[in-house]
């Protein structure tokens, strides 16, 4: 008989203040679990990183679910490789879209699995062709609705949403002005990504060569960080703009209370004066209505080199703490995955 | 020759610190000006206060309009007559619609003046009829979309815009929920405007009897306060809630500067995770495309006791500057409407 298969995961062991620390996960090793009847056991290729899980480590949850329990496996998308089947949907070998978070190995009843086919790069499922290409899709067209000729700005621009927004705008006749951090990634969303512009936020003065860089005001403002991005964006917006409201990764590690004066004033009476529509959205609320659309252009686009994907890959589970905490300071570079095993 | 006409006026003399004083205000006489040819010259017979007029108090003005100019006219709607015409379009003895301002007298050339026919009140073309009642409509029917069965909470739920808010709400079948400050307001709301529940600021524990009235959450929250109110109300909003943004009467006599926590993070999250809409509107922009509709509507409502309005009358102009102190401090009962000569 063969060794038992082992299962390394990562589970969460405490509430970060601030920004997580590596020492507030642990790596835990345990027996593969066994599929019973109408399951598939399911190897991790790669796991998904994104700023939502910031919020997960939260008690509370980032709003619209609740928090990973302490001593939980760390949850995450995932492209995951059928290795054993005992449900007749699915064999051994299949690619799957799963969400078995930060972990080698799982049993699944196959709900929730979507099979993958012969995606040429899998990664990219949970990338530009995943969610958070579908969150910049939603975002940027259904809610921001920008039309040619207007300008649209997008901070973590070379991001694995930043970038496909900006894009996006850009096939639909916008002027993008990307914010990023750094001039290397300034660099790449101008001469790669095609934007007009790209303002490092690192340095001094954002909101005056934020106002130089948007001559004709904002249109269309893809919220994705918050922060003194928000501060720079809310003088330029014009009227009847539309604020795509996706998530505030400069406020994910605040510890809460004061700071400062109460900006939501100033927000509220901008939002009046410019009549300015803001709307919140979780993209787990369109996968029925729009995910086939979404699949169906950007796999076109794609194709069409129309839209270009960086992805960031850092190889090995056990990497996966310290890649979350660079992803929460802007230290990577697009989309980041964890190859998990390239066996 | 009979006496030259004195126009009475009353004048911006200084920028109030937070909460005007009459002391900002100065009433002045001088000739009435001569209509010259083209031109009529209209008397005041009303004239509507309104929350707006204290952002065109400030140098700044209210977000959408350059502030009045100190030692100028106070700006304001009014309901006009004309008392000498060389202007065919008009005769000696219509009431027109007008925006005259603070004053007795004025000559227009007859652009901006709305003949009001026989309107058996013409007052509520300052109200219910007019711009109020018109913002309550759009904000409230095309922004904030009730529908049968959701909960709609409106702050000043007495005054001109809350107190037809709530009814057009209960109109579409929501359950409404009024805020108003005093055991009074908050009976006329229910007992006579037809709300649900009323619940009274002044008292202790305003989320919590918020919380309580609105046992499924709250799907439309007309805001037109800001505050303590608004900081009720986040906790409460729904899922796809929807918030058509008015005004902020909370904070227009704030003086600006720290106060606390960022509350702006507060609001963004919420926004977020309860996945809202938040839409800033300014009614001026909506009177081609919907005033017609509204007039038809609001006309029909009122003749047919569906749609109750509550005026509060203030005689003589030199009543103005303590009326909208007033008004500012909540202290008004229903539309505040100066009746500058009853003659």
């Amino acid at each position: 008989m063969s060794e038992p298969r082992l299962n390394r995961r990562i589970t969460l062991t405490a509430r970060p203040q601030g920004l997580p620390r590596t020492s507030d996960f642990q790596l835990e090793t345990q027996a593969a679990p066994e599929p019973a009847e109408g399951e598939v056991l399911l190897r991790t290729r790669f796991l998904s990183l994104d700023p939502y899980m910031r919020g997960m480590m939260d008690e509370a949850g980032p709003g619209y679910a609740p928090g990973v329990r302490l001593g939980q496996t760390m949850v995450g998308g995932t492209i995951s490789e059928v290795v054993e089947s005992r449900n007749p949907r699915f064999k051994v070998g299949d690619t799957v879209l799963s969400n078995v978070g930060w972990q080698d190995y799982a049993v699944s009843d196959g709900a929730g699995l979507t099979p993958l086919g012969d995606l040429p790069q899998p990664s990219l499922a949970l990338g530009g062709l995943g969610m958070p290409g579908f969150t910049a899709y939603v975002g940027l067209l259904d809610i921001g609705e920008p039309k040619a000729g207007e300008t649209v700005v997008v901070a973590a621009a070379t991001g694995a949403v930043g970038s496909v927004v900006g894009q996006l705008a850009k096939l639909k006749g916008a002027r993008v002005v990307g914010i990023a951090g750094g001039v290397d990634k300034c660099r790449h969303a101008v001469e790669v990504l095609g934007f007009d512009e790209c303002i490092d936020h690192r340095e001094p003065d954002l909101k005056q060569r934020l106002a130089v860089a948007c001559p004709d005001g904002i249109d269309v403002y893809f919220e994705n960080v918050g922060g003194d991005v928000l501060d720079a964006v809310l003088p330029l917006l014009n009227l009847h703009s539309r604020v795509p409201v996706c998530g505030f990764i400069a406020h994910y590690n605040e510890k809460g209370g004061a700071h400062g004066t109460d900006k939501r004033t100033q927000l509220l009476a901008t939002i009046l004066a410019r009549r300015v529509r803001m709307q919140g959205f979780i993209i787990l609320d369109h996968y029925t209505d729009r995910f086939a659309a979404f699949r169906r252009d950007m796999s076109q686009w794609i194709a069409q080199g129309r839209i270009r994907l960086q992805e960031d890959i850092v190889d090995g589970l056990e990497q996966a703490p310290a890649a979350l905490i660079g992803l929460l300071q802007g230290r990577n570079f697009g989309k980041v995955v964890v190859r998990v095993t390239d066996e």
